[in-house]
């Protein structure tokens, strides 16, 4: 007994019980098809790289959340803690292999040593998707329509993308003599939601004193719709600027794909990264949970490892959250059980088991025979705790002509019929709810 | 230009271009389906983990090819090198929260520092799925019958499975006698194949003497049909045992499923974990790469972690293997490409051309729009260069009834349409191809 490990898990780590890993494959499979109705091609990277590559050759603030140690052969290594940077460097290195524009996604795992008390995991799924190589309009947009066409697929109710430009805000700030300090303002802008008004009217203050404090609370608020909005920005600007044409374009150009964004001022994103449009999509339903899908425009991608310049755009969609909103959504449903289990009356009967299984699955059905001969209870509890929920129970008959229970265990009724192909077209009737 | 830092991946990784990953992806959605029809459900366990849980208490041999470190709160971790052992520790902490017999899949990346000489990657894929906790015969039958499911989804041709039992060696063996060399005769035997004849001969003989060698060598060639393997295993074993009864009832169930397997005496898998049957799969068109799907019955699965008995049948399918096995398929053809480039003739266009789009994506079909305005030649080589073999020019018509024009980019001819409809009709039929 004493020889027995304590099987456990490091604490932020996860397993993925059945119910749980279906759902995410469901959701992971209902955006990778969206992003390949746009065009988008998958890629992949390892999961180990040099620590110069991901952190730089500094190395510096970032350290101490990357899982980072030397190898065997004593290399400075780490783990992925993003998919941006193994992005930057995949292009860097296989551009002249590949073709430009550049739309890719890439939906894996990456580790950060996070404190775990803030409710962060250690080990997450990210899922990013970029177009690289292009300055276009199209490019942006064709992200925000990606967003909106990936959000309806996974059925997540009424969601609303807001778009605001980095540039203009940018503008703004220059005119009042603070283009300095406009990283550390975008910041605390970015923060608005989480610390409240006063909160972020007081950080403000310190930064830029009160009146421009106030000026900017005034700038960052969304008038009754976008075409309004865009008017506000265009006259605190001083006029018409390409970042304001830019944003006309964008806004312009979604509605002629069919989506309604919403021009939002108060979105900044934190991440200095970002140089034009940039975006968050919110749940109206959970607007506490924050923004589910999120990105913007960027002018360099490699600068770190080629002097090629590669402007793009892009959007990481945040899968945790979305597991969250869509708990029991019809679209991820079926894909979380199996539609039938074959009951094993006797052992003479196996062969019999075995022909109903194929020709269920010939009709695109999931099916399992119960392995043993247990009594029809323990097999119907086995089924129920699995999430199946039809039992058939194959008669001694022909299978042809001879007569097939189906016991429904939710409400425990049983339907009799004749012949599997009626069996095969009352389940695969029942998948469908 | 000094500060640039060379992008370059770890030797023994890889990175998956769009090609590359886009056939992985359809080929482990081929492997999924197939195991969800036989009811089988995906579980994830984390990358990292405790030491102890991989390696046990010791640690010892497995070590050299182990990614293991201190983490930064000085825990001692390690990235897992298979899924057998996270499965097992799964199974131990989770059991209680599932119901048996558990049948699940796992597809996820591993690592092993292993020798890249030998054309060994540090980084890789495995897929493995098994039933656990039952002993039944229809538990061995199912995972061969999912086996023979999936080499037919994946359409890798001719294959074929053959079986073995550990123990039917192991009677032949303890009659000789041989009973404590066991291990070292089975993992002789194993090599048959890469050692050839002669060498095995002479290997058995140091370990055996040469008269037992050459009746191991007699025992493990197979007879013209598995029935008379079986009956000459029966008679070299001095008579019917559990475990030939085992071993004749899962050809017959496998036969009542509808697949053929092969006896084939000289399988008998390295590993000592196994104790019942065991299983190779080779494609006849490619006997050089070895078995693309192995596997076999073990009495304990878990018994690191628990003292709770799980016994199972499981396999693994060697993804790397079928890829290269693969390569061309039709199966796999679809999943690489976008269907259709719309192009960018000038930007007053652009509503038009989301328009197209966006009715295209409603068909099914994965289309995107060159985002800038280029002479028509370039955005034609963009298109070959990803693999896209249709363009479609939008005319200044009426899009319902006016003109579009379909290019064939691979023999250069045009189709004129119209209606969007007419378009969707002919790149869906096409998509087929």
């Amino acid at each position: 007994m004493s020889d027995i490990i304590q099987p456990r898990v490091l604490k932020g780590f996860r397993d993925f019980l059945p119910a749980a890993e279906s759902k995410r494959k469901a959701l992971v499979s209902l955006l990778e098809t969206t992003f390949a109705a746009f065009g988008f091609v998958p890629i992949d990277t390892p999961v180990l790289e040099y620590a110069e590559i991901l952190l730089g050759k500094g190395g510096g603030e970032t350290d101490k959340q990357v899982y980072r140690f030397r190898d065997n052969g004593d290399r400075d290594v780490a783990m992925r803690f993003d998919l941006t940077v193994p992005f930057a460097r995949f292009m860097a290195e296989h551009v002249e292999e590949l073709y430009l524009p550049f739309r890719r996604y890439h939906i894996a795992k990456v580790w950060r040593g996070e404190n775990t008390q803030r409710g962060r995991y250690r080990e997450f799924m990210q899922c990013d998707f970029d177009i690289v190589g292009t300055d276009s309009v199209l490019a942006d947009t064709d992200i925000i329509l990606t967003i909106d066409a990936a959000m309806r697929a996974l059925d997540v109710g009424a969601f609303s993308v807001r778009v605001n430009h980095r540039g203009i805000f940018n503008t703004f700030l220059a005119r009042r003599g603070l283009a300095g300090r406009s990283a550390e303002i975008l910041r605390t802008v970015d923060k608005l939601e989480k610390a409240g008004h006063e909160t972020t009217l007081a950080s403000l203050a310190e930064i830029a004193g009160s009146d421009t404090a106030s000026g900017i609370m005034e700038f960052i608020v969304p008038e009754r719709d976008s075409r309004s909005t865009l008017a506000k920005l265009e006259t605190l600007c001083g006029g018409g600027s390409e970042h304001v044409d830019r944003l006309a374009g964008i806004l312009s150009a979604c509605g002629a794909g069919g989506v309604e964004v919403v021009l939002d001022p108060s979105i900044t994103r934190g991440l200095d990264y970002y140089t034009g449009v940039v975006f968050e999509t919110t749940l109206s339903a959970m607007p506490g949970i924050g923004s589910v899908c999120s990105g913007g425009r960027y002018d360099e991608l490699a600068s770190l490892y080629t002097t090629r310049r590669l402007p793009g755009v892009g959007a990481s969609v945040g899968l945790d959250r979305l597991m969250a909103a869509t708990e029991g959504r019809a679209s991820l449903a079926t894909a979380e059980t199996v539609d039938a289990l074959v009951l094993f009356v006797d052992a003479a009967g196996i062969p019999r088991y075995q022909d109903m299984a194929a020709r269920l699955r010939a009709s695109g059905l999931r099916v399992e025979i119960y392995p043993e001969q247990r009594k029809p209870a323990q097999q119907f509890q086995y089924a129920e705790r699995k999430g199946i929920r039809y039992a058939v129970i194959v008669g001694t008959g022909d299978p042809e002509r001879g007569t097939i229970s189906v016991r429904n265990l939710a409400d425990r009724t049983t339907i009799e019929f004749s012949g599997i192909g009626a069996v095969a077209e009352y389940l695969a009737s029942r998948r469908q709810r």
